[in-house]
Parts: C-alpha cells; structure tokens; sequence
C-alpha cells in the first residue's frame, strides 16, 4: 500500500513544530499512597514532522496511547505524569523522524476532604500533567515534565470589606466599640479556581496532594461537599477572616511553595493562575505570575 | 437528480418527531425602543418527517433562515421571537409534508444598567425564544411561542447568616445590643443565574426587558460591571439585607411575575429555573418551578 | 441554632416542584461482567419543597450522595442506574417532607472495541441514567427509571452520493459499466452523536453495552481509535456502503431495539436524538423521536 | 475610605505579571467595508502590578471598557484590533503604577459566502484579536498587536483516499482504466477549525476578511450554510480534488501568507493552528507552526 504520510509535501517544504492527536479519553489506573484510583483522562499528543514528510504516522500515537494506558487496568501507573513521560519518550521511538514529543493530559482527581473527620467525602479537584521529549544530536532523549494542580476554593474581598465596615460603622455606631475589634464585617465572596503548575527540572518528584494543599490554604478558605448548618458558618468565618484578593491568592501561593517544596530545585518553573467568578459582578478577576522558584526564595520581587 | 429524500425509508416506516439544523450561528437585527441592536442569534429548526419519506430537505431550513434573519440587516425583526415564529411557520410552507415546526433560538442581550447614573454600562443578559408551528386538519397553522430570559445576579444565604450570627453572638456579646438589631451579618454569596420563561397563549405579548427586571429583583441583588469602592459596599449591604435560597428566588420571581404582567392571560405557563454557583461548596445549588399564570394568581399553592 | 428552612417562606407559599445540588462529581465504582469500573459521574439531585417550608435541607443531599457514592469504593453498585435508584429512594426518607425525587447522572463509559482482535482499545462513550422516586398515599414508594447511552459513529450521506454519481458519471461515462454497479461513490461523512434512552417501567432490565451496541449499528459506521492504513480504508468502505441520514440512523436505532430488546415490556418509553456535525456544514443536522416499545412493535407508524 | 488595593500585600512582596478582569461581554459596533457591524466581543483585560501595592485598581478595567466600547454605538471602532490597542494604551494611563497591559478579545463574525451567488448567506467565523502595551524606561508607550481569525471548513484524507483506491481496485478492475484516472475516491472528510494569527510589528496593518481567504483556501473545501443537491456534490467533488492533512492545512496556510501578504514585514510572526474533527475517530487530529514571515519567505524550511 502506497504510504500517503511519507511522500513529500504538496507545496512548500516546512519542518511543522506540531501534528498529533487531540482529546482522546482513556481510564488511566494510577497507584496512589493508600489505593488505586482510576483517572478518565484527557490526552492530546503530538510530534514534529520533517520538511520533507507530508504526514506523521498518527496511527501510532493511537496505538501508544492504547498500550501504555489501557495496560495500566493491570499494571498502573505512578502518576499522570510519569504516564506522560513513558508516552513522550515512546512517541520519539515510533516516529524516528521526530526531534520533539509533547504529551498533554488533564484528569478530574478526588481527595478525601471533611471539615471535621465525621464530614469526610471525596472532593474534586483537575490534574494536569504535560510532558516533552527531546531528541539529542547524540540520539539520547531528555524529558522535561510539568505537573499542575487545580481547586476550587472561596475567597472573600477585602476591599468590599472596608467599605461595609465605613458604611456601616456610619449606620451603627456601637460598631467602633473595642470589644468588636475583631468582629468579621460582610463583603462579597465567591467560587474561586486556583491552579498551580511545576515545571520540574529532570529528576524531580513531587507530590499533586501537597500542590493542591498548598492551593487550598491560599484561597480565603477551602470548600467542602459536606456541611451542616454549624459547619457553613464556620467556613464563612474563616472565609471573612482570611480576606483575599486573587492578587493575594497568587501571592501564597507562591510563598506556600516556597515554604512546601525546599527540596525543588531553584530552576523549577513555578505558575500561579486564579480566577474569582465574582458575585457582585457578571464577570470574572483573575490573576497570573509566573517565576523561577530560585527567584521566588532569593528576593520575591526579583522575578 | 435523483430525490433521495423523497424516497422510502430503507426501514421500517416511522413518522419522526423532529428532523432539523441546529447550531447555525446568525445576526439579527432587532428594533428596540430606542435603538437597533444586533444579536449574536444561535437557531435550531426543525420538522416532523412523514413515514413513507427517507429524509427532510434540509437545504430549505438553511435557505429560509438565510432569507429571514439575513434581511433584518436592512428590514429589523421586531425582536427574537417575532422572528423564530415567521421563520416557524414559514418552515409549514416550504415542508409541504410536515405537520408541526419548531424553532429554537438564544442570544446574548444588553442592557444599560448601573448602580447610579454616572455607573451605567452595558450588562450582558441571554435571550431564549421558541415558536412552535402546527398544521391544522383545515390546513390552519397555529403557533405557540415562548419567550425566555436569564440573568446573572447574586445571592446571599440566609441560613448561614443565621449560623454566623450565632456563633458571633457568643463571641462577641456586644453584638446582642438592641442598636445592633438591623446589622447585617456575614454569610457566603454567590453568582446566580436565573431563567424565566414564559410559553405564551395566541396573541399575547410580552416585553423581554420587563421579564429581565422581574429577575434582578428576586436575586439578593442584581450585579453591575462599574462598582466604585462605596459602589461595591452598597451592592454587598443590599444583597445581605435580602439573604436569598434558591428556592426564594424562584417564589420572588413567581410573585413578581403575577405583579407585573397582569394582563398576560391565565393560561400563560411560567417556568422559572435557577442556580446559585454556591461559594462555600464545589457544586451548584439549583431549584425550578412551572406553574400556569391563573394558578399562581388564585391560589400560590395550587399548581 | 435555628432552623431557617423550616421557616415559612418570605413570599407567597408555593410548593416548589424542584430543589437540589447539580454539577456534583464523585467517582462510582461500578461491578461490570468482567472487572471493576470507576466511572467519574456527575450528579444532580433533588426534591419537591412544600408550600410551607422555607428551604431544603441541601446538606443531606450531599451528605447521601456521600454514603451511597463514595461507599462504593469497597462496595461496587451495580451500575449508574442502580445507584440513581437507590439514591432517589433514600432522598425520600431524608426529605421526610418530600413527595418527589429526581436523580440524574453522566459518566464517561469506557468499552473495549476494535476493528479487528489486534487492534482492540478502550473507546469512550456516555452513559447517562436518571430515577424519579415518587411517595404514595400510603407512604410507599415508587421509582421510575431511565438508563440511556451517547455513542460517537460516523454518518455518510446518501443524497450528495447521488449527486456526486450523476456529476462523476457525467464526467467519466465508463462509471455507468454495469461491472461498476456496486462501486462506492464520494459523499460527504462526518461524526455522528447519537443517545439512547430508555425509561424502563418497574422491575425491568437493560444492559448498557447492548444499548451502545445498538446506536453502533445504526450510524454509518462505528469509529475506531486504532486504524492503521488498510483499517481506515475498511471503515470508510463500510461507512459508504451504509449512506445515512439522521432520519436513518433514528429508524435504525428504533428497528434496533425492536429486535435486540424483545423481553422489555411494551411500555418502555424509547427516545433516540442523534446529531451530524456536517462535514459540508458549519452547523450540526439532528433529528429526534420518541415512542412506545410497543407502538414501536406493532406498527412502526403508530407513535 | 481606606483604599486596600494601594496597601502593602499581606504576604511576601512579588511584582504579579497579570491581574485583571475577564469574561466580560461587550456589544462592539466596528466600520466594515461596507457597512457597520455589530460584534458580541468577550474581553479579558489585565495589568501587571508592583510588588509594594495590594491590589489593582479593578473598577477603572470595567470603566475603561464601557467607555470605549460602549461608546462604539455612536462612533464605530475601525476593528476589533484597533478598539484592543486603544484600550491596552488607556489602561496604562490610568494603572500609573503599571509596566504593561494586556487586552485579548474574541467575537463571532460574519461574512456573505455562498457556492453561487444566489446561494449567498452569512457564514459564521470568529475574530481574536490582542494587544499588550509597556511603558518604556522614558514615560513612551508601545504597542504589539495580534490578530487573528479561525474558519470552520472540510478536509477529506488523502491516506485514506489512496487505501480505499487500493481495495476498490482490487474489487472493480475496471477502475484501472486510464479513463478513469481523474476519478475522484471515496475516503473520510470532515469538519476543520483552522486558526491563523499574525503578531504585527507597530505600523502594519492587515485586513481579517483577507486572512479568513488565505485559511478557507487551505482546506480541502470552505463549507456553506445553503447547498442545494447540486451545490453539496460540488463541494465534496472540491473537497475531494484537494485531499488534505492537519498537515497539508498548516502549510497551505503558511504558503498562503507568503502569496497573499506580501507588504507584512519579515518580522511578523504567524501562527497557524487546526483541528479535523476526524470522522473515523472519535478524537481529534491536530497540527500546529509558528514561524517568522521572514523565515517563511527566504526559506521555508529555515523556521
């Protein structure tokens, strides 16, 4: 049979950075600390392609994809990513004429989370894991992974806060009374979405379960599946006593990795993303960084 | 050519309910009271298909819409569900074998709104139209059309109030002070999205800006794109002085709507859905009701 | 602490048709012929409200679907259905004030397919159930129940087919050589979506991977996610050899059913709805229709 | 009032690359050719912030955006790009505290196509638009702007094509007939989302209706909202003449913009991105390139 993807190209001849295959599920079984767990899992997967090729073999790609996840209902994997580095590093062998792989995956992923013991549900949150392949001048392959966490969170606004407390201390006087120093004032909050990604330098590991701690302790307070009336208020008080803005939210963020990860080496690749779907608007706030974690532990305003 | 459509079905003969297009993105030109508007219109139309035909000649939806919607850019609709119903009875005409049409569209609206006059700006609102046409045994078409809106606000929980309060209370005694009664008390908020719609009985008309409003008013509050600092702290106080479930939202908009249409007839049938995408948890809060214009009129109870 | 549900409603006093949590997600372990299955499902739950009442007790919805959901992880329901069933009969017993439940659920759904042995992999699909549980007079309750399937085919016209052979023999006369009579003839194909639905009165059965086996056959052609050159060239070779309309894919899932369900009773409720994303189009051609099993079996015309 | 957003941030003290507003709606009435238009545009506006400050000053975002695109209605916005770069610059002046501002914008848009001129309609197509301000060491703002636009349109597999040519000849020998050898061959076609953007150096100015060209020239065939019997064979007879991969799209497209571009300068970078919504599949195949104009004009192979 005539092989269509390995005649030259209709016109022009251009080394193509990116052909693959797009939002393909599969189950993807993954060995956690305690249990296995299952993660349906979205891939997209893609390679190079030479000047002179008009196709890539994408039929490949399917078949990886098949072997290395679908074997995992019987032998599963360490992680999301570590199945992304596996499919990244094979995409280099099937296609020899690739000099770059990327593997993309996200998974819906739960958490067992209460607000006390006796609340205990699993709670959702995204992973997302992405790897790249590089083929040396030598013919070795180098992978560059990156791991990303995703949660859903609450945060309060601290500005909207002081203007209440103005408003107000205006209407009730006995408000400025010192023994209601710390009484927490109304404000707007809101569903708030975080995501934390690494890109990690060749050799390090790191745990999602910890990333997504360190998300949660960010936002004005974590949400829970579970909650009794006492439970609603207490999350609304530690809410109203942690105000933040996504300014804020992106800012411990990146002290929590600091602080939570020192064993990261100073070149990992650190990106903060929130978004506040606010309450008092249609639209949504939303905040970035992006910094080396070196440049985050020397002096935070370096990057 | 060959009339494929026209042929027998290759099995069994069964009269279809619904064959159409759908997902066919327009502009439409609409007259409002002051101005032309453009909307972003999506439609989807369909037919029911006798037994005895393999298939529905489809080229004849896209045709007539392209006729209909494409020439309100020099002759303006008089507004979304005008043209779904023109365009569902026109569909009778030019499906010679079809008993019964129907017509589906949404679009994004505008609104000028604002906290105050200096504030205003365009809010965005969605508009949902239906008009189903029906072939009489006398050869009479009828059409019943609906008419639908959804608007985002925000919602203010009042059991969580209730549970902060109590907690405050014990914390900070001062708060049981008499001169403290009105004060409003923290609790979770969120964004709210609230549809109404009504299915209107031959003849009747209706004022989509008008349902809008019935909408913002059952919310805790509406929402505003242009809040100043004292702006944003009013909107809070307003939604906290009218704490909201779901389930009161759709009992304002019921009791809005008999206040504010009465000459629309009894047997118009209202539905109102609506979801607070609650803060404090990872899912949404939802409730909904349909009830007949007479029976929310006699007896709230009844339906 | 008081309990603001059991309030009387601050406007009017309506019972409420529906109240609850939507967008939930959870995994499910499901117990299928061969293995174990975590399906990632999302969940809406809820219940009608009483006139009287201000609110629902929401937390017990999430507190439920908590035990009966998270619980399989040790112990497996027996599919997404059976779950929703369960579920639905329990909200009744929590909502004590409740005449009415409403479960719903989607799952991705995984199966092991190939176009041949070798080039087996799991391909992905949807299920879909939902349970309606209803409190009698005399207290006891009754659970209507509905399972459906989403499977992603591919569709062939057979009018443009036509088209093309009266174009193509124009222009090449030998086409009209009787030798040529079978020859497959270019038309346009595209991905096809097409649901399944049954509602099943009390005590019936149904297997959904015979339901998926169902829409499969019905499309031009099932999809595969393995296919190497000569594999493609298969699928397409039997796509055009099976030319459909949507009107025939829904004729073909009704004759379906007929033949591969023949101990469900007559008065399951059937409902196919499929969707072309028109290759020649850029937008989607549907159709939809809904009967009787019975009226299904007796005269396909009937309904 | 106390104004939050200027004090000091709580935690760390890190300059934050982007914090802004996003998802917001806006009607924008832009000058064409011919006559005027309405776009429904969503915009996401941000600015980075300084390490000493809190927050950013959210509202004047919101401001900003409802006076120059609401005010549109009365004095046109010469395109979606221009209203872009208006806004980055303005957000500049009134963040004094800001290095750069982002603006990224999308909008539906329409333009008349048809297979005839009497088949004209609307055809559906989407604009992107981005432009990023920095304020220089010397108080001077520049601006870089993107634009882009993304046309859904057919690709039919060349693979594909030549397999099925291989069996059918084998089944019908007479194909083999020299008269026959233009025949065009059955294979799988699909619908195709191609996206191409250009940053543009300051100054060059570049005509989105001519880049919509350039992209439907690179798909096996544009598709059409009216296509009479006749019309659809035509199309899938073009379609099926210009047999294309991701691949062939990506370079046709790249080839495209050399021909039809030809005063860009050589430092305008192009982006091309497509997805065919694989009929045989139930995933997507993509490709995507990025590469100077320059690159693309001296030596294709160079980037």
């Amino acid at each position: 049979m005539k092989d269509v993807h390995a005649m030259p190209p209709a016109r022009g001849s251009l080394r193509l950075r990116r052909v693959g295959v797009a939002a393909l599920k599969k189950p993807l079984v993954v060995r956690r600390p305690e249990q296995l767990t299952t993660l349906t899992a979205t891939f997209s997967v893609a390679v190079d392609l030479p000047a002179e090729r008009k196709g890539s073999d994408l039929s490949r790609n399917a078949q990886l994809l098949a072997e290395i996840v679908d074997r995992t209902a019987t032998r599963p994997a360490s992680g999301l990513e570590s199945a992304c580095s596996e499919i990244a590093a094979e995409l280099l062998v099937r296609h020899a004429y690739a000099r770059e792989s990327t593997v993309h995956a996200t998974a819906p992923y739960f958490l067992s989370r209460g607000i006390t013991e006796e609340r205990r549900s699993l709670e959702d949150y995204l992973l997302i894991a992405e790897a790249r392949a590089t083929r040396g001048a030598d013919g070795s392959i180098t992978i560059a992974r990156s791991i990303g966490v995703e949660a859903v969170g609450m945060t309060a606004c601290p500005c909207a806060m002081e203007g209440c407390r103005e408003k107000l201390t205006a209407e009730f006087p006995l408000l400025a009374d010192p023994s209601l120093a710390g009484l927490p004032i109304i404000t707007h909050n809101q569903r708030n979405r975080t995501r934390l990604t690494f890109e990690l330098p060749p050799g390090s590991e790191v745990e999602a379960d910890e990333m997504i701690s360190v998300v949660e302790a960010s936002q004005s307070s974590p949400t829970f599946a579970i909650l009794k009336r006492g439970d609603e208020a207490q999350v609304v008080l530690d809410a109203h006593r942690h105000p933040r803005f996504v300014e804020d939210v992106i800012r411990e963020v990146m002290g929590g990795v600091v602080e939570r990860f020192p064993r990261l080496p100073d070149d990992t690749i650190v990106t903060a993303e929130t978004t506040s779907e606010e309450s008092i608007h249609k639209y949504d706030v939303a905040a970035a960084h992006t910094a080396t974690l070196g440049g985050l532990r020397g002096s935070p305003d370096r990057p």
